[in-house]
């Protein structure tokens, strides 16, 4: 029996994770259940996998929740405390690592120091401290295995070879919904077009980084940590269909790719169960239906967010820190309301350009960055509203 | 350094072997060679190489090619007794099994029983042998790694995986030069326009068999034996650009393939470097430049010699080895000019028709069924000439 905690568990990853367990009666527990606001379907959460540690991000949150379950033995917290209890919750051996944004850094590395196994879902943690969370899974001797589609096709790639073999790693982009629009075309995207993603469900701020392909950039930098390799190694492919989720180029001239349906159900269950593989019961994947798979180069005029995010890993030190921070608020203004869509690169490059790239050798100097490249960010985006 | 024995050195997988050789010098030493009849490329092959032994089909070319090698070290012999030789050489650690046709069966189960490690490009081997083989394997603690693209692919996509979580193989076919023929114009197809495969180079009977799909039909028989797996679970899928050289279906919905340039010189390197990958200096394989990849079913009524293969595989007993020779009688025929190219499939139904299906319990069985075969079919081969 696998004892699970989620953070983030409302979330669309959190829902697919608790969906896994569902679908696997008997064969995991789920040990703690960490969310934000939405009390409502935590609560049907709790009655269902009957965790014994629950956090919420509110103490008034907390209070109306444990109003409906007094005496059943789980334990309400709240807030970043919370948060963290959950990350480290004794019973649990796997943390899954689902809160969006940079909330998740801090309880990743707590969850990493208690020892227990990352299913990581949080690109952002790793794109702000993925050489420290990497160093301390290491020092730990914790394993990181990723959710994400592209980083866990990745991992499955390299699944029986040795990475000293490997030429490049190729993550696959569907290119969002705007893969075809002119640059006029997209001054003009509304935040409800934005978030109708043609394929995979996700959150909010995903889908607004899918569209800018922003979300591209974080995994390049998340892959670099994640798998230890230079940034010039990492190739980005356009695949409309999302079928081929990522491939690894060793150099010997094989490729080896991972295809699948676009359900994350899938990675989620392959880094729960990892090395084995547990049978899932969901439609195949008919390569004959699908047809044709296609593949061309992305346009980083267009997407220069993308771009950016390869100059600020190549740049290094605080400088991916400070672009994820830039789009985090560039985005939350955009569903705001308060900038437009083409707003979000302009406001990315100002932050980076007014914010001098420094060294980082602590999660203080993380969080330090993080904090004034927030401010940069906010002024910026006062600046266009 | 790998001690190397190549059965069928002048033989297009045999002269990719001595390349990828020769693309790492220091690594590799040929100690043995066979070859038939193309005394001149075997004897510039004995001249670059130096192999300890080397064995031609007859004593008459044998002593041909001894006068200009007399007094070097080399040993030369001929017939089936000189390619056992080779395939049991003492000084070599891996045998590449590249003989085309049934002729390859004795020497690799010679090879298996001298404990050779085997990388296997003669499918007809496994077709006819292949519970035997593998059994044999088995017993001698053998390797047999394929050399066959397809199945090199199957093989990399199940490394790092348990065979426990596989669902099924999914072979993937160019579909030969024909795929888009009618009926009518299949009855016109020229030895000349057969041999002249769009893709891969390869010899003359494996061209034939690649546009009838009869080669699929024998890769799914091979794949049945080399990974254990019920005929029921293997797939096959036309991929008209021999990029995706195949996939492995495991139960949790997922699918891992192996993809490349069609350059046999891959799978070759990797069957004799298991589990490593040694870099070779060949053209990178462009996603974005091949663009696009499709996916189709294959036409069983214009390429029954596909439903052929899964039906004898389905009969069992002798019925793989009947139709193994009848087609190995029929393309031959073929080139020879002797039947058309529709006639192929219709000679080995005639054969597989007339010869019961009977148990085989020994390798003696397999050749009296063998010999039974060829001369049922050749008997229709006149029939039909």
């Amino acid at each position: 029996m696998k004892k699970i905690a989620v953070l983030g568990s409302t979330g669309s990853i959190g829902t697919m994770t608790l969906d896994v367990v569902r679908r696997n009666p008997g064969k995991f527990r789920v040990a703690a259940l960490a969310a934000g606001r939405n009390i409502d379907l935590l609560n049907q959460q709790v009655r269902e996998f009957r965790p014994g540690l629950v956090s919420v991000m509110s103490d008034q949150l907390r209070r109306q929740l444990l109003g409906s379950f007094s005496g059943r033995g789980t334990e309400f917290l709240s807030g970043d405390e919370g948060l963290l209890r959950v990350a480290t919750a004794e019973e649990a051996d796997v943390v899954v690592a689902a809160v969006t944004g940079s909330a998740g850094l801090l309880p990743v590395k707590a969850a990493i120091e208690a020892h227990k196994e990352i299913a990581l879902a949080n690109k952002e943690a790793m794109v702000m401290g993925g050489q420290f969370l990497t160093g301390l899974a290491r020092d730990n001797n914790v394993r990181i295995i990723p959710i994400d589609s592209e980083h866990s096709a990745i991992f499955q790639c390299l699944a029986g070879n040795r990475y000293a073999d490997v030429s490049s790693l190729i993550l696959t982009a569907s290119g969002g919904p705007f893969i075809d629009f002119s640059p006029e075309e997209m001054k003009h995207i509304t935040v409800e077009r934005a978030l109708a993603h043609p394929v995979w469900n996700m959150g909010a701020k995903v889908s607004i980084d899918s569209a800018t392909m922003m979300n591209k950039g974080l995994e390049v930098i998340e892959a670099r940590w994640l798998f230890d390799i230079s940034p010039a190694r990492i190739e980005v492919v356009v695949h409309r269909q999302s079928i081929v989720h990522s491939l690894v180029r060793y150099h010997d001239g094989s490729i080896l790719g991972q295809l699948g349906r676009p359900d994350m159900r899938i990675p989620i269950l392959y880094a729960l169960t990892y090395p084995e593989r547990w049978p899932l019961d969901l439609p195949q994947l008919d390569l004959c239906e699908v047809g044709h798979l296609t593949f061309e180069q992305p346009d980083y005029v267009r997407f220069p967010c993308l771009k950016y995010a390869f100059e600020a890993l190549k740049s290094g030190g605080s400088a991916p820190i400070i672009l994820n921070r830039a789009d985090e608020v560039a985005v939350t203004a955009f569903l705001d309301k308060r900038v437009t869509f083409t707003d979000i690169p302009i406001i990315i490059q100002q932050t980076l350009d007014q914010e001098a790239t420094g060294s980082v050798s602590s999660f203080s100097d993380i969080m330090e960055f993080d904090a004034r490249a927030k401010q940069t960010a906010e002024h910026f985006v006062a600046m266009t509203g």
